[in-house]
């Protein structure tokens, strides 16, 4: 459905020629996201300036049109797919890193600016901004954290919503304001900055955020342990969680992911009931006392070879089995049905215990594999044609009801968007809904932003 | 005002003899809190269970009567002073740690748990849960959640809101709820676990609260800096800070403070334009390298000396001055008005040098003391008599204008309360506040809970 002319105008007044585009090809280029789900906007604009989203916002408001920012379209839930047409504000283009301070250990940035390319520019300064989604060379920032999208790291230093100080928005009634601090600490009213931190755009437009930055620390090394299954290594987790030293990364690839790693990734990749790759970091001093900590607590019953990397050559060699994965599952099913949900570390061996026996129930192939030290599996269920998808689709619905039973949730990281939503009454009360839903019209009172996304 | 017969009915049905007290006595014993601001309320009682404070809310509001919740009462804003009357709820009898659970790093508690005695309860467990006001042995958890309370270790680890997953509660509209995860990573959904925190009792009473815990590092060593002067020690603190070993504690006294303490506490408590007391905590194979890197990035123009404590003994000592504080200042003014802004670090020179400014212009004596690794100092004006107090109201008034100039904002740990909501406005903008009243509304729509607190 066009846009009205009067809504047209309004929008030419506010984005120059280029800035604004109603053509179809491009219109079909910001139609998809990662979801591989897709619905056509009518209108797609690129602010550069956050007065021209306040126009955007009121325009849109006053006519009673969705709008769906976007980052770059890599989360995988639909949370960018304009389900109901209207307008898609694509912030490729607002893309300034405003100011790197290493004395204050912040950043202020653009939302359009690439996760990799912050990671970059801060490298030479000493420091990090945690969140590192696999997507991260070519993610946004502002994606980030409309999705609270995180990675292995987070285990050790948090996700965005622990690495952000502050924010300046549009709030969906059309109103720019600023919340949050440029400080580390902060009790000056409600807490809006983490609010609006995944909540995928459903509550204001992010034009500008102040990153929290951690010092880079100068070493890691790495270590690889097999399993004889998938329980040994689940216990294995909890207990390395359990000690002190809380290592950067502690990734779990169950049987299955490695079989089909191994497949395609060549021999370099272990054959083993399950395996962890773990990262510790710290000054070079510190390092060896850390490696022998948490060596020790990956030790024990099950576990079959340890090996900790020498050299930067062995370190890329122990990856190789995680890296081959993703590009592994792809040529099986194209179509895979990737999750990414969350219990208490202690609940893994529960956790990966069930999907198996959900695996064989609904009859459909399940890798699970991911960010342990948190709890957060990617169960990726890869149907293989039209009958499979059918009984991947009941098999997810027995996964969730698992995890909940579990004091888990549904997602860790990837957000709800469109994919979850019908699964919020399992994980929330009716009561924290209903919340939710009055905070959504506190801030969007006619629900024009990202309308069909996160709230049932 | 008494309350009406049938409110105090229903309370009657919903506490037993003993959890509801209309007496005198006992009504002034829930008055005041440590802001030394009193107001009476019409009723106290003390909820054991959830359910309670659910019938509590619904027959307050049925009745459009104010509703407090508290702690212990030891916030310095008036945050739990009853302003308006109504009930006062205390918290303190429902105290029980429910669940420590090591393995997934968390503790689940009722909100009355003492602060110190969920951290003796968690010793033999290897871990803790980081915030760390001064007040730990008497205040509660759900105090510094309600305020954000934080403390010293806040520059290492975080606020109540890095570090709590999740809460159960009761909105102003009567409906209980819980929001958060027993997980370490969640995104499902808005976040109304840290908007809770801080909220000040606004918004919801939090009946349960399932807190991260941390690793207790296995040793901590101490390290005391004496400076020419407090520009000096500000310039140390932004050189420490901005290099990879985070301190544990980077605590800055004035050399106003340093006198008083000196005269006070006696000559353990050096004189000198500034000192800064140091820890840095971690497994004992780690802490001589952590200590060198502080070290070094403590020296610099205008150290006069630098110990590092070799005994428990030695770490008393240097502690002294800082101890000796609080009691010093109480000799001099009892009525001492306490304020704790925060800057970015690299702004605590300008904000040290303008408040002896301000100090001058005002001729009231300022003290200024406190978490200088993240921003957040404690200035204390110490007025001697009336009129000097109405100096110190005047002086504090550009205290605030200059913290607001150098990008801080008003509190860094004691919140907002009675006493700096007049001030809101200067470091909020309007359509902030108005989100905020947005957001009130949404969880409080007849605004029973607190009035009177935080939004101006």
């Amino acid at each position: 459905m066009p846009l009205a002319p009067a809504l047209l105008n309004l929008l030419h007044e506010t984005f120059p020629v280029g800035a604004l585009s109603i053509a179809e090809a491009e219109r079909l280029a910001y139609a998809y996201d990662n979801s591989r789900l897709n619905a056509l906007p009518d209108a797609v604009v690129f602010p550069t300036e956050h007065a021209q989203v306040e126009a955007l916002v009121r325009a849109c408001r006053a006519h009673g049109v969705p709008l769906v920012a976007r980052g770059r379209g890599s989360n995988t839930t639909g949370a960018t797919v304009p389900v109901q047409g209207g307008v898609v504000a694509s912030f490729e283009r607002m893309n300034r890193i405003l100011r790197i301070d290493p004395d204050n250990r912040l950043a202020v940035v653009e939302p359009g600016v690439l996760n990799g390319d912050l990671q970059q520019a801060l490298l030479p300064f000493g420091f990090f901004w945690p969140p590192d989604p696999t997507s991260a060379p070519w993610c946004s920032i502002g994606g980030n954290l409309a999705c609270n999208s995180a990675g292995p790291r987070t285990v050790k230093y948090g996700s965005p919503r622990e690495n952000t100080l502050g924010l300046r928005a549009v709030a969906g009634n059309g109103e720019g304001f600023r919340c949050g601090t440029y400080t580390s600490k902060g009790a000056t009213g409600y807490d809006l900055t983490r609010l609006l931190i995944g909540s995928e755009g459903t509550l204001a437009l992010i034009t500008e955020a102040t990153l929290k930055l951690t010092p880079k620390p100068s070493a890691v090394r790495t270590l690889r342990a097999t399993y004889r299954d998938v329980g040994s290594a689940a216990r294995a987790v909890a207990r390395i969680m359990a000690q002190p030293v809380t290592p950067c990364a502690l990734e779990f690839i169950d049987d299955v992911a490695l079989k089909l790693a191994h497949d395609h990734g060549g021999d370099s990749v272990p054959l083993a009931g399950a395996m962890l790759m773990i990262e510790v970091d710290g000054e070079p001093a510190t390092l060896d006392s850390a490696v022998d900590a948490v060596a020790a607590a990956a030790r024990g019953d099950g576990l079959e070879e340890l090996r900790v990397a020498q050299s930067a050559e062995e370190t890329r060699a122990l990856w190789a089995a995680r890296k081959a994965l993703s590009p592994a599952q792809r040529t099986i099913s194209p179509n895979k049905i990737n999750e990414d949900v969350v219990v208490p570390v202690s609940h893994l061996p529960a956790l990966v215990d069930g999907i198996k026996q959900l695996s064989a129930k609904h009859d459909v192939l399940i890798v699970t594999f991911g960010h342990a030290g948190n709890g957060n599996l990617h169960v990726n269920l890869l149907p293989r044609d039209d009958a499979e998808r059918a009984r991947a689709h009941a098999c997810l619905a027995d996964v969730f009801a698992l995890v909940i039973s579990l004091e888990g949730t549904l997602s860790g990281e990837h957000g709800i968007g469109m994919v979850k939503r019908a699964f919020m009454p399992l994980a929330l009360e009716a009561s924290t809904l209903a919340l939710m839903r009055n905070i959504k019209t506190a801030f969007d009172p006619d629900g024009i932003l990202n309308p069909g996304k996160l709230l049932p």
